[in-house]
C-alpha cells in the first residue's frame, strides 16, 4: 500500500468557473502507477469546491445559476463588511459544496460513470491560479 | 492493510427516491472480514448522491421537499434544451449533494450514530437499477 | 501503513453553532505521529455536519444565515409531526452538508489553506456534548 501526495495546478476565472479535472487526475493516476485504491481530491482554500457533474455547457450554466440562487452575490455579507473582499458569497458557497471528495479507482482507472466528470468550482470573485491536492492511497 | 473493491446494486424509482443502504453496506463489510478502516461509498453516475439521514418517513419526505425547493423540477434548465432528457434538476441536485462519502468502521462495525443511516438519493426522473461502489480500505 | 481510530469531544450550543476543530485535529495528528496520509472526519449522528470555512465571525454568521434561508427553522416538517422533537430543520441541514470529510496531511501537517479551518456545524436545537470520529490512515 502506497501513499502518494500529488497535485494539479490550473488557472481559473472566478464567478463559478467550473473546471473539468478528470483528465488531469487520470494522468496523475497513470503516472503514479497505482491499480486499486482511492484518490482524495482536496481544495486547500476556502473559496473553491469539488464535486462531479456531467460536464456539458448546459449543466455548467445550470449549476452556476443554482449557486447564484442559493447564495446570491448581490446581497450583503458580514464577511464583506469586516474584510472588504467582496467575496462573502464565494466563501459560503464553498462551505456548502465542500472542499473534499474521494474517487475510487480500480485496475488503474477512475471508477467514474460514463457521463460523470470531476470538477473544481472556483467560487471566488477574481481570476487565480489554483492548486488542488491529490492524495493517492492504493496498491 | 487491504483494499477491496466491492459494490451493491438495487432498484430505484427516481424523483428523490431515498434508499437506506446501511444494511447492504454492513453485509459487505462482514463478508469482507475487515475490522478497522474506512469504506468509500461512491455513486458512478451524475444523477444520484449519498449522504446520511435518520431514515424515517417524515424526514425522507422533508429532505425530498428541500431538494424540490432548492432545485425545482418545474423550472427551465439549459441541459434539457440541449439534450431533451428532462432531468436537468436531477443533475444539479446530484452535484449539490455529491457522489462520495466515507464512513469509518471499527471492530467490524460501521461507526454510525444510533439514528443515522447511509442513504442513496436517486435524483433521476425514471426508475433504474443502480450500482453504488464500495471501496473498503482497512485491516 | 497504520489505521488509528481516534476522536475529539467538545460541547456545542445548537442552532448552527459552528466550532473550529482545526486545532483539535492537529493535536491528534501530532499525538499519533503520522506523517503522510488522510484523516476521515466523521459525525456519528444525524444533526451535525462537517465542512471547511474561513473561521471569522462575519462568515460564521453568513453561513448560519444561509442555512436558515435554505432550510428554515420556522416552517413545518413532517419529522416534527411524527416525533415532536422540533428539530426537523436540523436533520435536513445535516443531510445537505454531510457528515463526512477527508483532509490530507503531509510531513505531519494538515494540508489546509492559510485561511481555511475544519468546522463542525451543530444543527440541533439544544446544547449537547459532541464526539467527532477521526480515522487516521497513513505512515
Amino acid at each position: 500500500m502506497k501513499i502518494i501526495s500529488d497535485s494539479v495546478s490550473f488557472s481559473t476565472e472566478g464567478f463559478n468557473d467550473i473546471k473539468d479535472l478528470t483528465g488531469l487526475v487520470e494522468k496523475r493516476l497513470m503516472a503514479n502507477r497505482l491499480k486499486d485504491g482511492i484518490v482524495n481530491i482536496f481544495v486547500p482554500g476556502s473559496t473553491g469546491g469539488v464535486t462531479t457533474i456531467e460536464y456539458e455547457p448546459g449543466l455548467v450554466e445550470d449549476f452556476s445559476r443554482l449557486m447564484e440562487k442559493l447564495a446570491p452575490s448581490n446581497i450583503p455579507y458580514n464577511h464583506d463588511k469586516r474584510w472588504g473582499d467582496g467575496n462573502g458569497f464565494s466563501h459560503v458557497r464553498a462551505a456548502l459544496i465542500g472542499p473534499s471528495m474521494n474517487v475510487p479507482f480500480s485496475d488503474g482507472r477512475l471508477s467514474l460513470g460514463t457521463w460523470q466528470q470531476i470538477v473544481f468550482v472556483d467560487f471566488d470573485n477574481r481570476a487565480r491560479t489554483r492548486t488542488v491536492l491529490l492524495q493517492f492511497m492504493g496498491v
